[in-house]
């Protein structure tokens, strides 16, 4: 088959869900406008933003550092070493060689040389490792961002991911959570720098494809501690309707932040009447936002202790960094 | 295993979403509780409504017919012929057996008589057929109600029939059939009876286990016209998150139903603004109320002749009846 915009080379990813195929060269094409569009129609960044991009080793997160460095914008790697032993040397190591390849040398927070390394935490605080993880990663692209003067934080997350969080928000009606569902979590001016997600436009398989023909080195391993990961379960279930109906997953997601705006398909509607300030403000558990500050390390927080900071005392090394 | 709730009895139903397993004594008593509390979380029964219930032969309708016969309700059967060679006439001999085995006899519209059999309809107004079978079913479920003096039709979809429809609404963000789905459509003044969903809380395959252990002869066979549906890949993919967290079917359309009152199970979200006027008013094509009256048959209608009658127009054998 050929390439359907160039119409020269050989097709080499077919996309069902556009009604197409292409060629590598016409797929770099392709895919920096799909994600270009997806900035420009949420404002997510702009050429004065500093951007620190949250890098894990894995292909999302690199391939979005890439294209954004293509793209100009000013964009220095974050990668938080989880201390989970074997793999997250190796998401180390592609991260750095990926930086290299660039010019570049990312900012590196230890969660061992911090006390928090994962599988400890969870432990010791009995608490699920994912959710740990994540309480933890949002900790440090605040604080990082904060203390670098970085305007900015951008994390990969693509199409599929949001699609099946939109899901498993709405099997459960957690109206809370879909109120905090955009690509863009705006400041909040005491102390939440703004949070982006650039890829929201582009598939799982689509952002993999862009890895692979960029020649971009990434680790393939899923995290060791998210066996059986619900989410999982509501990606299957979205692959399941896409097969069926290509274009499913990007209508479900573009037509849910459609319906947030008040401009959905059928303008008759009154059903779904979303929240008319815009996109909810980011915090911490990517709450709304935060109103005072811990009272340990000062990151705006919701309670006298920010969760990072309760989080560490039960680990037993807590107090003073 | 034993019966959870005699404790005597082998258990001879399996329901991992109630975290149960009964015998077929308890489980009559469970899903009769089943259907009795979705009639009355929304009223949509009371003792003095003679009801008409619509059999297609199918599994779900006699059981609901059978059900509410139990439960003592005034309930008639009605029972339209689609004129579909074959299954039709298996369906009609499915249905009179039944309302024989309680000494019943139900009205019966032969659509071929009508002037609309299913097959040439849709042919020749060049629609999909189940779009035409369900102008047509809507339009004489209201006039044998209206003419004949029922108070409200009943329906036998079940949670898997009203879950997919959820689903599929979502993913394509329909907020006009959003708005308009509900157990309860109340009836509209000009013309338009009530329509209920009583079995709305219970699932296919415990609406066949109920018929299988009463002993219910239904026809198996799927209407030959609805082959590859889209409904059933929204079933598929809920069946997946079903069997991965036995619930999920229940919570997400109750949970729908519960959005749609304001009393979700996150009181601080206000993301999700349904209309406060209540479930919305049933109508043609199962719309918000109808204004005026079909010219041509005095049906409620928005338009100058109504659905079925401009469907009778195309198909070339109008006119009066």
């Amino acid at each position: 088959m050929k390439c359907k915009r160039c119409r020269k080379a050989a097709a080499a990813v077919d996309l069902p869900s556009h009604h197409s195929a292409f060629c590598p060269e016409c797929f770099f094409v392709f895919f920096r406008r799909q994600v270009e569009e997806g900035i420009r129609k949420f404002s997510l960044l702009s050429p004065r933003d500093r951007v620190l991009v949250c890098v894990s080793g894995g292909k999302d997160s690199l391939v979005l550092w890439d294209i954004l460095l293509d793209l100009g914008y000013d964009a220095e790697g974050l990668y938080i070493d989880l201390g989970i032993e074997g793999y997250s040397d190796r998401s180390r190591e592609k991260v750095m060689a990926y930086a290299k390849s660039r010019g570049k040398e990312p900012i590196v927070v230890d969660l061992r040389r911090e006390g928090v390394p994962i599988p400890e935490a969870a432990k010791r605080s009995r608490k699920e490792e994912c959710a740990v993880c994540g309480t933890v990663k949002r900790y440090f692209f605040n604080r990082v961002a904060a203390s670098r003067g970085f305007s900015v934080v951008a994390t990969g997350h693509n199409l599929d991911d949001e699609s099946a969080r939109l899901l498993g928000n709405l099997m459960h009606w957690h109206r809370d959570h879909l109120a905090r569902q955009h690509p863009l979590l705006p400041e909040t001016g005491d102390g939440l720098v703004r949070k982006v997600k650039p890829l929201w436009r582009v598939s799982e398989m689509e952002t993999a494809a862009y890895g692979f023909l960029k020649g971009i080195d990434y680790v393939t391993e899923e995290c060791p501690m998210s066996f059986d990961a619900t989410s999982l379960v509501y990606k299957e279930a979205l692959s399941l309707l896409e097969e069926k109906m290509p274009g499913t997953r990007f209508n479900f997601y573009q037509g849910f932040l459609q319906s947030r705006e008040g401009r959905g398909t059928e303008s008759k509607g009154t059903f779904l009447n979303f929240s008319e300030e815009g996109p909810a403000a980011g915090g911490e558990e990517e709450s709304g936002g935060a109103q005072a500050k811990c009272a340990l390390c000062g990151a705006p927080s919701y309670t006298e202790t920010c969760a990072f900071c309760r989080l560490k005392e039960k680990v037993g090394k807590g107090g003073r960094r």
